[in-house]
């Protein structure tokens, strides 16, 4: 096992205003373009302009900016640019607009992901949802939800069994044949299935109000953010072996170790 | 043709506030509810209590008593409570939280609905999103969306084809076999198919972010009002064959005639 970079609490702090005081340039930046009249006109063309990749990079863009200037040792895995070695043993992860397909059809359940990795993982994460106004930030002894009616503190469910279990997913419309069966041996035995969310399923699930999420072909940069919220509020999150989430882009999220391991033998079985 | 109940202009304005109140009354009400950790704990529970019905009674009755008090010879058609016969021509129609497992599962896609309809159909109609804080209202010349980050006249799309449209509905869930095929041929034809918006799907047809919802199983109370906001954005709304919506629970609501008209030939094909 790899050991995490030892963060002084004074740096914490910085820290923790900086991933802040990213998600909240990525608001104004995302703010611009969501269900503006131009993003509409532009998607009707047929030259391939994308306008979503417009927003994505500008967020993208900015946060390099002050990471170059803030902390220039720091690495950078983005959606949307070549990736920044590390010198620091730190590494930003960003996906400037998670969901783009909901962005595109004006639905406020897309997301801003932020998160800071060591060679262990993800340690301090942004969940952001900038039309709501609601941040999920997870990681260095915080876990908290600030959204149009206040803030709280995040704690994920206690949930002792599948069939009372809430499952989120992308599903149906990803992931191999094979998976897809693994993925329904799960879904018949839980209370609820729900699709179509993106990253804010993974807000939910830190929010305690479900249960699990279960995912396939995602990206570092799609899982890294809600990684660090989860596991700071108290959740599991493994790719569908248990292991660590790597290169193959399955996730399975779990509210606790139970419904995690319950999960975890269906998908395999 | 049924001809619509004459509502001289001091009245439609009087109309247009009680409409706000009751979204107003139904916000508190269900807010009081939404993400509690009391929901989540009666939920757990095996004894067939549902803790959503005591927020949809709670907004439906207080409704009733608002109504009862205000305007006694109207009728009233909830999805919680009896009728009540209209003796005045006008009718309320009202699904206190549209999307109760959304509801449910904390997501924030939910919706108060309230509709008012004579003989003809629905006239005026409010989609309420208590938690974001924003409201769809269309009728009696009004088609406005106010939201956290102000408001908007609504309007519906003019995209003119269904390669560039987006489709939403709450399949693949629900409806018949058969249902589902028309539903496929359709969703095959568009430029993006996404799920489990609920009522929000229907806001965002009025707000000129999507193209086209095609729905199943639904009941009037699900539809009275998204009736009358697309309606007053521009867009049209029938049953599957192109009549206005009955009791067969087919919904297709689309953005303009072309899109209303290439959707139905596919799913009568």
């Amino acid at each position: 096992m790899k050991t995490r970079t030892t963060i002084l609490p004074a740096e914490q702090s910085q820290l923790l205003d900086l991933i802040h005081s990213f998600a909240d340039l990525a608001r104004t930046q995302t703010l611009r373009h969501f269900r503006q009249p131009s993003l509409l006109a532009d998607n009707k063309s047929d030259d391939g302009f994308d306008p979503v990749t417009v927003a994505d990079r500008a967020v993208e863009q900015a946060i390099r900016t002050e990471l170059a200037r803030l902390r220039p040792d720091d690495g950078i895995t983005g959606e949307e640019f070549p990736p920044v070695p590390s010198r620091s043993g730190l590494t930003w992860v960003i996906d400037p607009i998670d969901g783009t397909r909901a962005f595109l059809s004006g639905s406020p359940c897309w997301g801003v992901l932020i998160a800071l990795c060591d060679a262990h993982g993800p340690f301090l994460g942004v969940i952001d949802q900038p039309y709501i106004g609601e941040r999920f930030v997870g990681g260095m002894g915080v876990a908290q939800a600030v959204g149009p009616h206040g803030a709280t503190d995040m704690r994920c469910r206690t949930t002792p069994a599948l069939d009372g279990a809430i499952l989120f997913s992308t599903f149906p419309e990803i992931g191999t044949e094979s998976e897809r069966a693994a993925f329904q041996r799960v879904s018949s035995m839980c209370r609820l299935t729900r699709y179509g969310m993106d990253c804010y399923a993974y807000a939910l699930l830190a929010l305690g109000q479900i249960d699990l999420v279960i995912e396939a072909g995602l990206n570092i940069y799609d899982i890294a953010a809600p990684i660090a919220v989860i596991e700071a509020a108290g959740g599991v999150v493994s790719d569908w072996q248990g292991n660590p989430v790597g290169e193959n882009g399955q996730v399975i999220a779990a509210a606790n170790p139970d419904i995690h391991a319950q999960a975890l033998a269906l998908l395999n079985g």
